[in-house]
């Protein structure tokens, strides 16, 4: 009877993880319609086409190698469809009920490889109305194969495939990736946008940013909603079991948290704006929830709920200053991207130790330097390569008349006529 | 071994309230494309706003204060982040296995959370175009931290902070709230729509009511499924347990009977359009598969299938004339929120007692009248404080121009040609 | 003790199937997206009506008839409320924990009923822009009530009612239906496609097929995502099981390969638009993905995870050939459905014996032919009688005018210009 306890549990965490990752995977979607919401008419097929190729390339390329170089087993994830029931309950009678939790290695891989499509994700938001599609979708295939799984493996999956170093072992905690993931895409955008410039006419010959409103608003916010549900699987399935009291508790403290993370990102945005410029800027009520839900990743499960909406607030506040630095400093990112995932993740990360003291700054900081170091770097390599020798950016002709005719030959709307 | 059952009996209860508030979370985003579809272009922003923060608001006054008026407790959810393995243990060999269900106490608040976002989603519908957002956003303060919290601490909450009633123990029965939660939200808005007035033209010289078209009817749409896959969880997690076969057996034939009720009512009101005007009025039909689903919710688990089915296609009929009559009387609804959930929430309520013995119409109506009158009256206490202290209607000017260049500055659709 | 972990067992998997079958009624609203953004704007209110009320009457009409058919049992679900411990106790005992599964008979129902809408939701698409919307919906009475029950019957339902014969004892295997659904789907879409012939204006004089592009892309790329999402609930949940750790493990292996072949797909579709035309065509890409869903839709949980991003990929290629072949032959098929769900349906079936010993490519061809004959002459039939009738087709007036103001009187963008 001890073993059929052991069964349901095992089916019980499974189960948890792929329902955990159908959301992540949900988050996909989100991205796609927030992008394609906050970029202009012309270049919406284009951001829709890679969405779709960046998330399909993500699930192929950690199948590939990825999985490998992140956690070890082997390339194409071989043997991930054995089963051996007398594997897992010696597993199981090893672990305890209340110890780690065993399930089954292909939810695992479930789990993780929508993680990967979210760091790339992140990216696409930043580069979007002037990079080449093809380009793109070639960085893809690096960042999903090995420069994502490179730092995943010295943080999570305490894999070290090269022989380099865990962080795990230094003080860093990143409970659901404000750096390993968020942080991380961040990094690959703001390489990419430093060799690929503004886009045209953002930034006139005064200096002054000019607004370039997005097309579809309704779309924008309805990706906002789908990322928000989406990071109960992200931050809830990073609990990483479900089948003891403690586990499921701490599982609800996660939903919990990160509710009320983004509520707070949500309505201090839209304070701040309204401070600002007298005018509830949805845009910006959509990046602070983001944001909220950015800083609270790294640690969703030790805050109460108050702590949690506040530093979602703290989140929501400074996303938008953020956006005006980089505004600033010409650094055109359309959708705010590297503001919400880069900037509020780094306070995420310093955020951990407030709450869990398993976590230090020195850590914490370590960790993401170490994380934001590879990343841009190795990034910029790849960017830099991809220019020479195909170029990144589209011609000006084609970014004036648009992606979508250029790089897709249709339109997102051929039957709305433009203002 | 005996606690390891109720361990794993206490974690899957946690999961499904976790699960299934995920989904009513989702309702938010259903609402908030619901109400963007059928209001105009001009009005989009505006509309998307309010729905992202008093989803927002809802979440943060129901942490400080509305959970504890409704549940007990303490003020910010004091301690709920709190377990103890041993009172765990202790209470489920109390309620012993098939008994009342234990779980942690944040997934509770979460699914409960979510209901409080429900309730006050309905208003902004019933509102739109026409109302200031930040009147909304003020009053969305107090519905969410005390209207509705008192009024289901009466009913589901069994707490009485002020010393006032019970209405469970006078026979009223509301399984997942068609009054607790939607016609307490249709009170809300009726008291709002009646000291607001009608839009600008909707009600010609002749008294004629005047058709205004949604802008964008695939948003409805999206919106409408949206609501009806999250009603699956609304429902079905106000089952409260599921972790006993008999529990889990209860769940799913809520599950089935709210899907039944909805197919019921979008049928039922497409043909009434198609008798009455001669066309398939997909507004119509949209507002009959909620309706549906609203007659539904106050007592899912004990109808049979084709009961539910004929229920919902009851309140599929329903809707439709009540739209009718408001029309009639010069309440302008822009999206039918009163009728969906005011007048087919009481059908619901009177649906009760034909398949649940627990409940009798003496007590269904005591129970209507007491939240109906509630909120009516605090509602409008509260609007009406707000309309002198700081007017609830932008000015003619701004309801010509839209509301979204006015409050929020900036359009939906900023490319696309108005006809 | 052991009756508990049945019941925890019984409650597990009635709740897989709650949840599964949620997502496969969000299946609904992917195809409306899909669908909706296919068209022309002025045939977008007819396909979204036409969508919320097949997928309403499926769930009538499988409730009333077609579950009885397909499964036994009696008409109107009789008796489908009843709940007696004993009895599943008892059914757990003899079953014993690793067997067959014992689960609520309503979350059977609930998860098959979503099945029954997708097939029918396939038509919807082929059939789009020109067909009348009241004879689209009696097919779909028969179509879900009779039709497609009956071929169910012979394949999953083991059950026989008019005395005819079972497939599954014949070396026929189809996991989730790429041919019991979705080649169903697809031969009663192609019988209606036949006698309702091209959209005006699709073939020129030289007999060339003219392209008529949809008009809201991000509405098609959103409802493929959703499908995406919702397929993971069709293949999962299609194992039957998850209360034992084997069933869960088949379980996280359906997940990942349903999730790997639809990003090999994907892929694979976008590279042959791209050799084909020099072009990343989108709506290539997401037929791909889908493409890719219905190959490993007859035998998700054999292949590894690298053979289902290949035969993913497979059903990407083929979906592309297929479109461009039907297209020669003067078949109109709007949104490309009869390639996306019979060609590659077909190849899926055909796919089964490779990784799955149960199978034979003898008993895959007789269950490929029983089914699609079965399914292609009953539709003739049916909608030959409609044609007779009432007429399948719109004037050529209304065709050119739109379907949205001929069938339902308003228009789904009414404020935006077209070009």
């Amino acid at each position: 009877m001890e073993n059929q306890i052991f069964e349901l549990q095992y089916a019980l965490d499974t189960f948890m993880f792929l329902i955990c990752g159908a959301l992540v995977m949900w988050m996909a979607a989100g991205f796609t319609l927030l992008e394609s919401g906050l970029v202009r008419a012309k270049n919406t097929v284009e951001i829709l086409t890679k969405n779709v190729a960046l998330y399909s390339i993500a699930c192929i390329m950690y199948m590939v190698c990825g999985y490998y170089f992140m956690y070890g087993g082997g390339f194409f994830l071989s043997g991930i469809e054995a089963f051996n029931l007398e594997e897992v309950l010696a597993a199981s009678a090893e672990n305890g009920f209340d110890g780690d939790s065993v399930y089954s290695g292909a939810s695992d891989f479930f789990f993780q490889v929508v993680f990967v499509a979210t760091a790339m994700s992140i990216v696409s938001g930043a580069v979007a109305e002037r990079m080449k599609l093809w380009s793109f979708l070639i960085f893809a295939v690096v960042l999903t194969g090995f420069i994502y799984p490179m730092e995943g493996g010295w943080t999570w999956g305490g894999n070290d495939v090269f022989g380099m170093f865990n962080l795990g072992d230094k003080g860093f905690s990143d409970f659901a990736g404000s750096g390993i993931v968020h942080m991380a895409g961040a990094a690959a955008a703001l390489s990419g946008v430093l060799l690929l410039g503004p886009r045209l006419g953002k930034y006139g010959k005064d200096g002054k940013a000019k607004a370039i409103p997005g097309a579809n608003l309704p779309l924008a916010t309805l990706g906002t909603f789908v990322l928000w549900m989406g990071w109960f699987g992200f931050n809830g399935g990073s609990v990483l079991k479900l089948g003891d009291a403690a586990s499921a508790h701490s599982m609800a403290m996660v939903f919990l948290n990160t509710n009320g993370a983004a509520a707070g990102g949500l309505i201090a945005a839209l304070l701040t704006s309204h401070i600002l410029w007298g005018r509830a800027d949805l845009t910006m009520a959509l990046n602070g929830a983001l944001a909220g839900l950015v800083a609270i990743t790294a640690e969703p499960s030790t805050p109460t709920a108050l702590q949690a909406t506040l530093f979602g607030a703290a989140g929501g506040v400074l996303v938008v200053f953020s956006i005006l630095a980089l505004d600033k400093l010409k650094i055109d990112d359309p959708v705010g991207a590297i503001s919400v995932h880069g900037t509020v993740g780094l306070l995420g990360l310093l955020l951990v130790p407030l709450t869990n003291d398993g976590a230090s700054y020195g850590g914490q900081l370590l960790g993401a330097f170490t994380i934001f170091t590879w990343v841009f770097v190795t990034s910029f390599i790849v960017w830099f390569v991809l220019k020479l020798v195909m170029g990144i950016r589209v011609s000006e002709e084609e970014e004036y008349e648009g992606l979508d005719v250029g790089e897709c030959g249709i339109e997102a709307y051929p039957e709305f006529k433009s203002a």
